[in-house]
């Protein structure tokens, strides 16, 4: 393999990649080589572009630690996230749909009771969720366990906010009851922006995008016989549903959010000094294959 | 943009780039956009593998260093470098090719004189270089600036020895004389493997490849009025000629090195007590654009 041009390196690869023993790996890489290189040729790629490139995931790797995750970030805003679940997580007709994961999950959430303000601290209007788990006959799927994470009312989590350590607020992992049904306090969610003093920042602000996605709660829903559900619910009204930065809304994950004034009680039998907002939702978990 | 499934999101993304200011920007980022997601759709990539893929990513991120680049090996190894040079550095007949660059360069190579002992203790069999640089119609090119650097005997840059610190061996910035010949004593190069202890060495393992280079010695050859020339000398015979871990062998750049018994003269007068090489090399220029 001497003489080696811009037209025959890609087969020259493919080539060197026909021993890979995992018939699997060697299909996704030669499928990944191929449109590589077919995207080098398609634009002519400057050596300066290239070097770019190189510059670019560099830093993206760097940024990356234990409690963010860059390229998390640049595979969600360019697509890519979006369509991996689409491709992977299709749901039968009735069942609830799914959406990103995004970076902010954590395995140490702390458990919780039913009922619980699973806050902890975090600032924010009051939100009280009323939620059941069914299946696709609308039978109640009991004991699923529920995890739970989303932002603050400053946009953050708490993943984000070095001044509180491992400290976890505004997540918890939760068991419904036998009947399927759980239920919260927490926050209602609002728009935030993704963090944007990284290298994903720099690119959507080269590219004229904003980096808000609207406000959501995160939802990973998990019982035996049954499909793991990992979604959002969305608030509704909000500005940023047709332009969220990760691509991740649909319309059946809009949440029934109300709004109520101070004065009134809340789900829970509290006497709210302040305005808060209740949640009403129904999860569909699909049967597992 | 709501509701985007796996065929329409890519299109989404499109729109999203279209505010773009920058058009050649525009041009790449869309392209890129395309090929990732048609990738990505082709091999109905799973979830896991995605996750694998950020995290092999992320590890070749977190393995970059000042005197690492992992991100630049896998684009070496994957055959992206030699396809952006052989885009970007066609020569016109006659002209010495050009190959890639490799991780291994560096700014602070020191300057040396002509005839000077560039390997400064790096081991190896010793190698006497005579060369000149000439443009395409024969003519010397005057006082070129020659940056040359390779491996030692051990298959090690001078960045890969710890121990080593700032001190630069095997490397040097020369300038030609008047008559563009130029020359030094350095040490013969030999296979090497690329690093193979992260993420593209396992890589390479999966893939059945192995992770040899041929023996060469990097020049890039700068002069006013004419292109910059990066491209290696090969030693010929070499096992590995003809599989490249980085797909960057010419022909025309194989170079002919002459070995010596112990007891001959070297070029520069020099009884030589050890075995010894010459390597006699012409490099001729395209004129600047």
């Amino acid at each position: 393999m001497k003489n080696i041009d811009e037209h025959t390196i890609t087969q020259a690869v493919l080539q060197r990649l026909q021993h890979t023993p995992d018939a699997r790996l060697k299909e996704v890489l030669s499928a990944l080589v191929t449109h590589l290189h077919d995207f080098v040729r398609e634009v002519k790629l400057t050596e300066a572009e290239w070097k770019a490139g190189i510059d670019f995931l560099t830093e993206t790797g760097h940024l990356c630690s234990g409690t963010r995750q860059e390229f998390i970030l640049l595979s969600d805003t360019l697509g890519v996230s979006m369509l991996t679940v689409a491709l992977n997580q299709k749901k039968p007709p009735g069942a609830t749909e799914a959406t990103v994961f995004g970076p902010f999950h954590t395995e140490d959430a702390p458990k919780a009771d039913l009922g619980a303000d699973i806050a902890r601290g975090a600032p924010g209007v009051p939100l009280f969720v009323e939620a059941r788990v069914h299946d696709l006959a609308g039978r109640p799927v009991p004991r699923a366990e529920i995890d739970v994470w989303q932002a603050d009312d400053d946009g953050l989590y708490d993943l984000q906010r070095r001044e509180l350590g491992d400290e976890r607020r505004a997540r918890a992992v939760l068991q419904a009851d036998a009947q399927g049904r759980f239920r919260f306090r927490s926050i209602v969610p609002t728009p935030y922006p993704i963090p944007t003093d990284g290298p994903v920042g720099r690119m959507l602000v080269a590219t004229g995008r904003h980096p808000w996605r609207p406000g959501h709660v995160h939802f990973m829903i998990r019982a035996p016989g049954h499909q793991t559900l990992v979604t959002h619910i969305f608030k509704d009204p909000d500005p940023y549903l047709d332009s969220d930065v990760v691509f991740g809304v649909r319309s059946s994950l809009l949440g029934r959010f109300v709004e109520h004034p101070a004065g009134d009680t809340a789900p829970d039998g509290t006497r709210m000094a302040v305005p808060f907002a209740t949640l009403d939702q129904t999860f569909v978990l699909a049967t597992a294959p």
